[in-house]
């Protein structure tokens, strides 16, 4: 291509290539599975056109599709790779292809861009890394479910203003965290509808003249859905990335404030938890050091997957409608932001399971004053108006007796209080994602296995 | 309050009122509403607790509500007000049902915070304000698919990298941006349900030692679930805004890109389509100007939603758990985003009515070269291989004869293709909304007139 | 003028009228002044512009001068007030101006545009706000370097990673924000330089074919240079307030990073300091509660006016030259910038005067370990070398004994070190802000009263 | 060091490491010169001291110096890597040299830490990275000069809201950008001033108990200046970086304007520019194609710049004082933001020097009503008031003449208008960067050369 292109643009010289190749050549490894795939679908589809003279006869089809997956072999065992001079994944496959068929390569890329094939690509990418991290997200959520069940009535001062402010419950602490996992599943599963719509076919953005079959290949590849009009198709790009990292932001926003409290109650002021050894690091001039490491990039990262988030919709915003080269410039922020959510939340759970609370010293902390406010709702309960009680206990605030620490943390018996989690409901909450993983990660496997007739993912 | 609290805290002095008041006397004013029917269903709640002695008689819980009554019927006349020395609502309307009822007044707290108060209200908020969006949004996309459907085999230039690609139709542009917006809907509708939870009964974050019934409020309030955890139900101020305010910036994104076609397109250079005079402003200096402003202020206005929900998810990362005060910062970025993102989805569907396309122009942009790609797919479907193909359009492209611009449009008959363009479907997913929409609408009313007795929101 | 406009572009409606102008009619109010000087320099070079027949003769020019203090003496009062039919502050001083001078107020827009007035406005305003900021700026030093100085070698447990790590003090924790600060001016006076060029007579961004003197209306105002370019004194609008915003996000930083250590040291845990009373919030639920809000909000409206900054940068961020309405957008982040800053300057100086360390606390975090690599580097002074000596320490830190901390603050004397504080020099650079801000705000005054015949700022 | 560290803190395990020390042992190799430079000005201080017994003899301090060439050799000959057990360069290093030397070796950490290294380390490569960046910048605006020089008077419509507004020139275009970025140049210097504090001898931010010299450490590094508080110094990092990027952002939104007038004016319906055709390139499915992807880069590389920025700031931002891990991921967006900057000033220069204006097009876009604010001006100059004159000429508006282009670029003859130009005065300023460049690098090279004995950076 980079020859063809010379002749009529002039030649793009080699640090003009550089300049726009960037980063494209590293990056698209991760997308040769992809990218095999949907030429697979692509060059099935053509083959089954009822046009004459035929695009693909059978024999062709399945002779592209044979050199795919040695393609995909040699992407597995690191043979296959993408030079400058390629540009890009799909130039790279396009020239392989040639090379080895001859004339049946060249026709590949019949009534297709590298806009779409890109498009198809990242889709696919995507919808694998959901299902990832929405596995990595369930297997997090168990951990800190079960820590949370194991010191369900273990005592820990509930703060607000991070200062000390009811009786609360190890339990409580550490299953919000899970609850606020659980929940940014909505935007993971919204992120993967949205991803789950099949680009291909839209070309260049406006379509070609030719009777393909969209929704075919859109069936092929285990799409549920078809972006219909070919020039938002198009367009999605960007917007299906920015989608995919506002809800990975929104993991990460949970990570960081678990992170934040484990910082804070790690303190050796505090001492509630003590973290696993192996988490932590020293100091090249202080021996006495053991330092969270782990929580504090933890805590950074989040705001590099928020800035990566950020610059995503900012490449987007704006920008007339047809692809513009700046789409490319959403790719890096797509994948890392990606790369970086997961490896948070698989770093997590083996942390949460060797932390351990030390009972005396989340005893220690129930000073008086955290009992102000049930005091006086007690009072409330045998009669007292409100503002009244308040008043009462505030007047006396020096003088209050600290109540048990356990009574306190049993008598929230309402839903979701201290003596009110419903593990029951939380694993089912679990298991739910763990379906919904399983299945659509079948599903597609299913899809794929049937289009290149071998089992997928082994390849075997 | 102000006063009790100068009692136990030494005093704020009014600059640091000012300082943490901040603009919620005024913003507050939109969640009067919200804030009583919320006091409603917890006053009713306690009424029905079977503690001794009871907290509310039936005439004291029905007292209540007639005062909140009072209250929404003053806010909607304009005669409720918050003060700085109110601080917010939810001690403004205390303070007034105390000022009015007495004792019972002193009681409404029982068992909650502020902090849950405001969680509520700002549920109760964001589900009406998405609602809104959604109904808006819908409006939009209608008037986008009726110019569209009107004009739909009219043919424009299909462009990528801004420069003339491939022949397309007015009807693959308006649609591909209704599109957009259709899909903008998954977050949207996300971002509804991840609000449709109940923080009610998560107190200060910790709960309450009484036997509150946090699924009856949830009930009475019309929610669908509840948040169950009650230090999540706290820690999700902030992730239920920042989710919203990620899916309003899907919507932003997407109407920043349609704006931006307009301004394009509208240049003379263009003049593929001729804005509404009324929705062009002047120069001070140049008599000849008429501008397309408003199309610019939405392209700019994408960028403040974008940097609102920035500013809501920097404000939350890394926060230790339990409320701190911070998240107050959340409030005003919230409200601005929303309510910018519906105004300029108010201004589009009279703009897109009254935008006329111009035949000549648009045909006129039909060079030759346009047609390069068709004519390569045309060799292609006769059995030429594409990039041999390619090749010989390219060779011959100073040659290349303009081929009629509507045979074009026709030929692309492909799903979603200029000539594939299933209206119906669209017309689907635009009433799909609308019956969300409604239906939401109609339970939440439901639920609030049978909790405050009268005909909601009407108030009669 | 709106009338005008009706007649040219068809009239605006009153919905696309509220939209454009958004905020206007009410930020505008903060550049009254600015906009009426602007216009008396204008004016005042056009009447001694040597054209024939003369723009403005001598009396025409002091009867505008004169009607444009009467406005500024109303926008002090109160009485001056814009409407939305005016648009923005141009249109209702120039309205203002001709209803009560006729024809010579017709004539004071030659050779101007509402976009070189409010590029003007802006630059003057973001000048005089510079030169607040810088002086609150060196307020809150100054109170930093007395309260580091009281307690220069007060012991307090130096940190990394937020454990104790080394011997510290109170003075040195104390100057290093002081210092963070005074660095923080460098951006601040780069900011100020920046909007020290004046763009006047840019026009519509494309001059004027008139002999306009540019020089003379800077002199006139203040300026030290001219934008010389007129397109780029167009452009340069978005630019120079993003400028300004990043310089005051530095200073907002710095504020969150002492925020967030009196936040950590004042929690009941550390009790380092104790917080001014009137600095704290109590709660509506827990009668115990004394809360740092001031703190907190500080540190959330740090991400607040980063956002701000972002908002202003990403609007500009691949504009076509030449006005376009977007620049519209940054005015309010770039107002709300600057105000949230100067507030938070503002609230602290009292805070840190009224800051109570409390030695017992302070003295008893030392614990044995916080003096392991003090005393691995006297085992270094003694000659072991460093990486041996670190072994021996960490061999035995269980049985560390906590020498004096007292003595370990005596003993960094080198320069910066605990005992190494150089005040003089601190204080230094305070009193050469100080010294800045009296000198461009008394070049400013003077300016303008010379341009006025009156004493600026008093009117006088 | 990862040994010793197993002992103390448990082990790390592999993937801990993995987490934790991330792309540092690939970014930390652009840092392996400075680093080298700062251990070598450390221990020639250690050998001045005139403590007893000595840290460091002069025949130790030459041994390590001259180790720390054949480390500073072996990076630019690729032999030095740092792997994931060293973590970073600066454990690379001393384990090196300790390997080497022995004893000396293990002394060269004597009274520092690793965060005052990479400080050191930063703070050189900022000062490096800033001025290069300075040249390129100046190289650019060479080039823009001496094209709008060149076109100075070629006429070129103006525009507002991107529609046509007054006439313009290509000269007045082209230094319109020119200058932008000459005044980007205030924020960059003051950034670099910022990072010509030397942090060295801050340690782990709390300073040692040694007698060290900071004055001289700092002098043998070319730093003008040192960060006084040893906390401030540590607390500085992130604030460093955070400016460096605040002020390339700027560059970068120059460049996005530049790029986005550059791709709207060679879009086929303007044809004002052609672009050299090596800076286009072609399309995969359209023969014709030929787009301009450098352009589209830079302007979504804007983005890009702009979040690295965000995202550094965002790390800081309430992070409580003294080293935290957070800091780590302000590297990565540091270097690339840097990197990122310098490709697309270093792109530039032969593009706008390949930049062909095309005058038949420039003249063609000359429509009537482009002059209608030039006569309305003409008016006024003949005594008509100016908003008479406006409405005269409005009400003609199709009936303009339009008047000579060349005679109205002519007659713009105030500074700064299009007759008005002073490049000698834009030529000084460009030589006044370039002396400032040379000028400091002069400096550096000439204290690296003297402290390590040989030509720097030759190293011969």
């Amino acid at each position: 291509m980079a020859t063809t292109r010379k002749t009529i643009v002039g030649g793009i010289d080699s640090d003009v290539l550089a300049f726009t190749a960037a980063q494209d050549t590293q990056l698209d490894l991760a997308l040769v599975e992809a990218d095999c795939i949907g030429t697979a679908a692509h060059v099935t589809m053509l083959a089954r056109l009822r046009s004459a003279p035929r695009l693909f006869s059978p024999e062709e089809r399945d002779a592209v599709v044979a050199e795919l997956l040695r393609i995909m072999h040699g992407a597995r065992s690191g043979a296959f790779r993408i030079t400058e001079r390629d540009q890009d994944v799909h130039l790279a496959i396009e020239r392989t292809l040639t090379r080895r068929l001859g004339e049946p390569g060249k026709r590949v890329h019949t009534g297709r861009s590298r806009n779409d094939q890109v498009a198809v690509d990242l889709r696919l990418y995507a919808k694998e890394q959901l299902l990832d991290a929405g596995e990595e997200l369930a297997v997090l959520c168990k951990a800190l479910l079960k820590f949370s069940r194991k010191h369900a009535d273990w005592p820990m001062v509930g703060r607000t203003h991070m200062r000390p402010a009811m009786p609360s419950s190890v339990g409580l602490w550490a299953s919000s965290h899970a609850e606020s996992l659980l929940d940014d599943m909505l935007a993971l599963r919204a992120a993967f509808t949205l991803n789950d719509h099949c680009p291909l076919g839209s070309a260049a953005g406006y379509g070609v003249p030719l009777d393909i079959d969209r929704k075919l290949t859109a069936k092929l590849l285990g799409f549920r859905a078809v972006h219909h009009n070919v020039l938002y198709a198009a367009n999605a790009r960007g917007k299906c990335e920015s989608v995919v990292l506002s809800a990975l932001a929104q993991v990460m926003l949970s990570l960081s404030r678990l992170a934040a409290d484990l910082i804070l109650y790690g303190m050796p002021e505090f001492a509630y938890f003590e973290l696993p050894p192996e988490y932590c690091t020293g100091s090249s001039i202080m021996p006495q050091k053991s330092n969270p490491d782990v929580l504090e990039l933890i805590r950074a990262r989040t705001s590099r997957v928020l800035a990566h988030a950020a610059a995503t919709s900012a490449v987007v915003c704006g920008l007339p409608g047809g692809y513009n080269r700046d789409i490319q410039e959403t790719k890096q922020p797509f994948m890392e932001g990606i790369q970086t959510t997961r490896a948070c939340l698989r770093v997590l759970p083996r942390l949460i399971a060797g932390l351990r609370p030390d009972k005396q010293r989340l005893l220690a902390a129930f000073t008086p004053e955290v009992f102000a406010a049930d005091q006086a709702l007690e009072l409330v309960a045998e009669g007292t108006p409100f503002r009244e009680a308040y008043d009462m206990v505030k007047a006396r605030l020096g003088r209050l007796e600290a109540p048990n620490a356990f009574r306190a943390v049993a008598a929230k018996k309402h839903l979701g209080g201290t003596a009110g989690l419903d593990f029951d409901a939380y694993n089912a909450r679990v298991r739910e994602i763990m379906k919904f993983v399983r299945h659509e990660r079948k599903r597609y496997h299913a899809a794929v296995s049937r289009l290149l007739g071998v089992s997928y993912p082994s390849l075997a």
